[in-house]
């Protein structure tokens, strides 16, 4: 296999990358700014030594813990719980969350093999149980899994009366319109609807 | 800017990437192998050092002459003339043609600043006066500028009347539908009708 192939191949390995796009780029590569190429070349080959999970809450870092753990501006009386590290970077992005999270790494989905026991429940309830968190944000995805996920969370702290379990509203997207709504996002923001 | 921002910002100026599947990517690659990141990394930091043009006909190549300049079973009576490097892959993946080629590096492109003066129409007649050229297959792209460069071409080879010009045929693309071809492929189609 010649490097060509071999870059082709290995690009078209990335999510969202075909083989035309995997073309598309490597000719762009062979062309473009070689200083350039060097730089992404030692930023993907090195990402994983620079960038892992936090060891609280899972989230992305640079430093462990993370930035967002040691902040003691943040509110620790709530928790977020997401399914995925890139899920704090976007609710972090939204500015409308000040306190701690904590990242499942997933959500349980029995047709892919997914059960509790690969997320990390184990240590949310660690967490919880040794923090001050008076409230419980569920953020998993409104998806069958999210939703499976998010019961899930709800069955094991019925113990806990003393937390407040709340949940991300679901409902049409903001600049949206009513036409192109689905059927089950109609239905949940009209079930969900809010006195105005 | 940290490491992730850096390869996510690196990712976007890549051709067809926006900042979303950049994002999309750099999760990717922290999550994965980190052996095949390093393998990434490396194609690319290392693909201008090992794939150029050739510096007969230009297309890309690892060993210069390229294989198929070099290979003296191919036809030296016919030239394909085409725009970029990449158009010699595709031709030779469509395994029709078995004569060598000349790439242009471009089309004549007033608008862009593109004129004969910076594609290799020298190096071209160079070839073609030094050559056992017979026919010269004008492979340019059936757009606005491919079609000035394809007329450029004709006009520059006027004098020598032993050379058969032709140009690759324009029409209803294979396994298309006419009631999705759009006015000018079905004008061009028309005026270019062949015998049955």
């Amino acid at each position: 296999m010649t490097a060509l192939e071999n870059l082709v191949q290995n690009l078209a390995r990335l999510p969202g990358i075909g083989p035309k796009s995997a073309s598309r780029i490597a000719y762009h590569l062979i062309k473009t700014d070689a200083a350039y190429n060097k730089q992404l070349g030692l930023n993907i080959a090195t990402i994983q030594e620079q960038v892992f999970p936090c060891s609280i809450c899972g989230s992305f870092t640079e430093i462990d813990p993370c930035p967002i753990c040691e902040d003691h501006s943040r509110d620790r009386s709530q928790l977020c719980i997401v399914e995925a590290p890139q899920d704090v970077i976007t609710l972090q992005s939204s500015g409308a969350f000040n306190g701690l999270y904590h990242v499942l790494g997933g959500a349980i989905s029995p047709l892919d093999g997914i059960g509790p026991e690969n997320l990390s429940f184990a240590k949310m309830l660690k967490r919880i149980s040794e923090g001050q968190f008076k409230e419980i944000i569920i953020a998993t995805n409104p998806t069958e899994e999210g939703d499976t996920t998010a019961l899930y969370i709800r069955h094991i702290l019925k113990d806990r009366q003393d937390l407040t379990i709340t949940r991300l509203a679901s409902g049409l997207p903001i600049g949206g319109d009513l036409e192109y709504a689905d059927r089950i996002t109609l239905a949940r923001s009209l079930r969900g609807r809010v006195q105005f």
